[in-house]
């Protein structure tokens, strides 16, 4: 079966999971009106349906290519990425002033979920020029904005980050890559840059690099560190794409997944660039561009996950072997082994994408109102968001694969492909650890305030719920209860101990939010209560191991020597 | 770091935790001396290390193929084989009388979960042999072994096992395949079978299809089914491959991993066979045949992941990215949450491998002494140390992908090669699923009595653990009376309810025995209680979320409808 975007899911959590009503409330997002935004996912799932999903597997089997130091694309994405940005798709949240739609956070995240499902080797591309444009409109001069947003705003040109270098990965300080100054106000930027998402294309007329260097003299660290635009070809004062600049891709990596985007090492000669925003302030910048990414990537685990979901639903409603329960010559669907699988899967994808969709609305809420809760909101939802939606997608993957026995592992069923594809999403963008880490340590500086005030809605809606739901109501109250207590004693533990239960604190979280969420969706309709039930009685119940490693802290950890590792 | 075989740790597991003493101690594995253990040990490290380990890779990059109908090995692979045959590995528990070395299963797995770490594809063309040399000694005609079992003993011969047809996968019973008695004691086979492991092969002179078929008149499903060897050439009375028979492989499959091992469609137009054992008594001899594959494909899972462990290990220790919490510039081992995965890592390998050796000493202990609760143990845990063995594989190749970041998603590492080839594990050999039905269903015959026996046993070394260790000794106690309960309930349920919570349950169980494995080893050497801590603390804990699935039936799931899992 091909892939149909989850027009329904997004719409049905956005009214009654995410609240997404609050925001179009805002003067802000006052043209984000329900008509508009069933539009706009109508339309987007059309095109990720009949446009861009035809294009995953020939974007698997015929990766992107360099030629003569240019990419080639993968047959087909030209015309898939030309549909994006004539549809306006690239400049959905993007300012109106520059040809955007200036649409909330929570539309464009929605978009980005089907059309992840859809091909996400190509879904990349865009996500980085939106990415880009955020950045430029937050910390660009007028004419640099002037100059560039119009172009990557409308998909002519695109946009990539450049952060890390062989010895600089999660460790983004310790790059090397250096900008000299030329004394006109530009820059000659010198250094090798890896991991370069769709670092060079021949799907636009320019690239637009923004890339993490160090001035002469800037301090060590992090705090040395500049944000650049570095164009492919130098523009012009009208915007036409002039020189050629000094850098180029050199080589592309072989992956395990994502064929159809090239991940290139960019080598920058001593390439012009331009200042974006202040000296040594290039990782606030970069931040900007990075922590919206961080949600788009937690819902590219959760787009993939529901095209993976699908292609296994469909093979155990075709495929027969033996009886059933239910019936002689049923599907291998009405097998309880299976249908235990299928089910886990709806639950888990419906419940990450709340998580996302509910981070993508404290965000638009942030802006539109600028009230500093739903900012800390936000900045706590982000790393669930992003791990949650992406261990979910690995684990679904797997699951779909799974359900199809041997057909799983051949390549042709492309239940394979889904489980290659989405374990970048796990790394990149801060590996989920970082993730976790962000989440006990930055996020908790608070003393974890933002934390039990989300934990407290929670309890406010499962009492709310105790009437109709009282089972499901009171375990979600105790899961959250049991949340509130290890969030008390994880703040009070030194930063390290907090970090050696990171990652299982974010995925205890993601627990209890996946509760409330399926309880939000139960009492909006009862339709829902039985994936509602299969979250709360057979997943949740995990959240209670996992807050007991997160009680054991660092010590026992440490104990374990090198020497007893290598067995 | 190259794969360094695992020798210490499987000598430790077999003397402390697995209790090989005892076969030792039997007149029949009389010859299995500590001294000979050692030293086929030491021997088979030595050649998974050196020889196979070189070929994986190579194996992956340049995948068999099929050239004018005949099997292309990959590079290497010749070399490799020729060093497996010539030192008799594919005949180490094969009798003795046919050229075999006679040993326990327990050094058997042993060596083939070294021989996986090393080169999966490639250990998986003696493994079939292997299979059928046990079935051929346990079903075959005194003529049909004294033909075959010399040469499939020696290697110059290889075996095959032909089930799976595109409408009999699971349900073998299924299968169409027809065997038509050609008056003279043969049978013509047609049909076509497919997933053939290893079907055609040009490491050996002839390779021997064991083929389940259907004879004219025979029942419907699993009664109606024969067992026939067919010869890709047919031998003449001294053994010499004579006239090619009439079977091919006709295409081989694009699969995720294991490209070094040739994934066959098989076609056989009236291929000449010989009836092994009786009419319509096929499945009992596949099921002697797919028994120990079942444990040796459990075997595969942890061999793979300790192979992934030892490559994640050596990047963490040789990568630094930022101050850590020992050091400035330590490695990122010493991050704590690079830590808690490795640990992880090490602690389920070791238990998971603990489980299969384990399992296989029950094996030896059923044949040498025929004690039928000997043959109940190995029964019990078979299902448990495949299913476990494959799903600790798959979780610990994706940790070990985790720990290396974007470098674990570049295929030049390995580390994706890993995840890639160890997720068939999961698959084949009876699916993790089916492995669990089989466990709550036929393994549970008995009201529970070989798992009630296995959980006193656990209790029993709790208790003794208690004075030294009594944190520790009491949540094994505690998780193991937890199990009992939950078996309790088990057997009362309707079968269905069983399949229901199968899978959590199998878990279940091995978390309750893993945490017997690690306090037995900590009790035998204190260096141990380091991993045995993260074990008990952190993992088995697990159990309890687990076994709440397994109360739950499979009311729930039917509740589910197709239409809710469509989103």
């Amino acid at each position: 079966m091909p892939y149909r975007a989850p027009v329904r899911d997004l719409r049905f959590i956005l009214e009654h999971v995410a609240g997404f009503a609050r925001v179009a409330a805002t003067p802000r997002f006052a043209e984000a009106t329900p008509e508009l935004a069933d539009a706009i996912l109508a339309e987007a799932g059309r095109i990720a349906t009949d446009v861009i999903a035809p294009l995953n597997r020939a974007g698997d089997l015929n990766a992107a290519r360099l030629e003569n130091g240019a990419v080639v694309s993968s047959p087909g994405f030209a015309e898939g990425y030309r549909a994006l940005a004539e549809g306006g798709w690239v400049g959905i949240a993007a300012r109106p002033e520059h040809g955007g739609m200036g649409l909330p956070i929570s539309l464009a995240l929605a978009v980005d979920d089907m059309l992840s499902g859809a091909c996400l080797a190509l879904q990349l591309k865009p996500l980085l020029s939106k990415g880009q444009i955020e950045a430029l409109e937050h910390h660009a001069s007028d004419a640099m904005k002037a100059l560039y947003l119009p172009k990557l705003t409308s998909g002519e040109w695109s946009g990539t980050m450049n952060l890390t270098e062989p010895q600089a990965g999660s460790d983004v300080g310790a790059l090397r890559t250096k900008a000299e100054p030329l004394g006109d106000g530009t820059h000659a930027i010198s250094g090798q840059k890896i991991f370069i998402t769709w670092g060079d294309s021949d799907l636009v007329a320019n690239v637009c690099h923004m890339v993490l260097a160090r001035l002469p003299g800037a301090p060590e660290g992090t705090k040395g560190i500049s944000l650049f635009m570095v164009p492919k070809f130098i523009p012009d004062a009208e915007g036409r794409p002039g020189a050629r600049n000094s850098l180029r891709a050199v080589s592309l990596e072989h992956k395990l997944g994502i064929h159809g985007s090239p991940t290139c090492v960019m080598e920058y000669d001593g390439a012009k660039g331009w200042l974006v925003g202040e000296a040594n302030k290039g990782m606030a910048a970069m931040f900007t561009m990075m922590n919206n990414a961080r949600l788009s990537v937690g819902v590219q685990g959760v787009g993939v996950a529901e095209a993976a979901l699908q292609q296994a639903l469909a093979h155990a409603m075709e495929r027969h072997q033996g009886a059933t329960p239910l019936s002689a010559g049923g599907p291998i669907l009405d097998h309880a082994d299976v249908r235990r699988m299928l089910a886990a899967m709806r639950a888990e994808v419906f419940a990450a994408r709340s998580i996302a969709l509910s981070c993508a609305v404290a965000i638009d809420m942030a802006r539109a109102t600028g009230n500093p809760d739903w900012q800390a909101r936000a900045a706590l939802l982000t790393p669930i968001a992003k791990a949650h939606g992406t261990d979910i997608g690995c684990e679904v993957a797997h699951l779909g694969m799974q359900v199809q026995g041997g057909m799983g592992y051949i390549e042709e069923t492309g239940a394979a492909q889904f489980a290659r594809d989405v374990r970048i999403t796990a790394i990149y963008e801060g590996t989920n650890g970082i993730q976790a880490m962000d989440l006990v340590g930055r996020k908790m500086a608070d003393g974890g305030e933002a934390a039990f005030r989300l934990i407290d809605e929670v309890q406010r809606g499962a009492e709310a719920a105790r009437t109709r739901y009282p089972d499901l109501a009171g375990e979600v109250w105790q899961a959250s209860e049991a949340l509130r207590e290890a969030t008390e004693a994880l703040v009070a533990q030194p930063l390290n101990d907090r970090f050696a239960g990171a990652v299982p604190y974010l995925r205890a979280f993601a627990r209890v939010l996946g509760g409330d969420a399926h309880l939000k969706a139960a009492l909006a309709d009862s339709d829902r209560l039985a994936l509602a039930r299969v979250m709360i009685r057979r997943i949740l119940p995990e959240h209670a191991a996992l807050l007991a490693q997160v009680r054991e802290g660092a010590e026992g950890l440490y104990a374990v020597r090198p020497e007893d590792l290598a067995g």
